[in-house]
């Protein structure tokens, strides 16, 4: 199989279609590849694609990618750092708390920003986005070693150059895809 | 800073004047950083957006980014795993040996390739890529450790969809950056 294929996204499917190419193809990316780098690399990628397929205002999204828990994080002081991505360099460190990747981090529930610069302590590593979607991978814990509490690894980020760029579609099909990833991959 | 401002490129730069940018934005970057995935992360996104500044072939690059060497890999039997990269979709894995990346992986040279499609046991991850640079990343140990051989940690992959995409610059720019990576990231 020749892998960028995985990347190829009909010009006519809709939204929904989309996302669910991307799950497809990330299942069967990570089938006997537990590697979170690896995988988090080709997801990145596979977002990408998918968006630029689309119609405005998904087409016009401008960054694509995902941030994990920075093994390190001070005690008490957690944070998440930059992993594999899709889109314009950007900031390496986000404290738990601060801005909208770090309030779906700390919150563990999904971020739908419809304007960026709304939204309080909003870290513009990009001037040119105005919405955006953070949706944190959480990884439970399986009922067979005790169950409890479940454990934000890593958060999906995607940034619109367009305000209100992401809508339901987008939050239902990318919770799906944080819970394919979370247990997909062996977490640090 | 807004962080993406550094993957901006003038429209009229020369491409040595393009990797310099891209290798002192990285140092920037890496300033207090030494977390391998964040930094390969942004340098990837650096590379991208330096090559489609340029003119042909170099803004004809449809993939840049890294692979490392897997820590999953067999006793005897070292693999190199996808790292981040901007581009589509890749193959996940590759053995020391094989292809134009294993090849620069298993004796440490850089691999310049103007015809990917002549190159013994080449890789077709992309059936568009037609040439393709590899620099392998090696970490030297410091006199002060009592010396010793260099360590290929990772590679530098570029795909171009012209042949002969990459020539003598682009080696001696990439080995500059190569080195740079190597001394600048905490390597698992």
């Amino acid at each position: 199989m020749v892998h960028a294929d995985a990347a190829k996204f009909a010009p006519d499917v809709t939204k929904e279609q989309a996302y669910e190419q991307v799950l497809d193809q990330a299942e069967g990316l990570f089938f006997e590849q537990r590697n979170w780098v690896c995988n988090l690399a080709n997801t990145a990628s596979l977002l990408w694609h998918a968006y630029k397929s689309l119609p405005a205002p998904s087409n016009q999204v401008n960054w694509a990618g995902f941030y994990t828990l920075d093994p390190q994080s001070r005690p008490g002081k957690p944070q998440l750092i930059l992993g594999p991505f899709s889109g314009k360099v950007a900031c390496q460190t986000i404290p738990f708390g601060r801005g909208v990747c770090g309030t779906a981090a700390a919150t563990a529930t999904t971020q739908v920003v419809g304007d960026v610069d709304a939204f309080p302590g909003h870290i513009a590593c990009d001037g040119d986005s105005r919405s955006e979607i953070v949706v944190p991978i959480v990884v439970v814990p399986s009922a067979g070693s005790g169950g409890g509490e479940g454990r934000v690894v890593a958060i999906i980020d995607v940034d619109c150059t367009a305000p209100d760029g992401f809508d339901d579609v987008d939050r239902l099909w990318l919770e799906k895809l944080a819970r394919l990833v979370a247990e997909s991959c062996d977490w640090p």
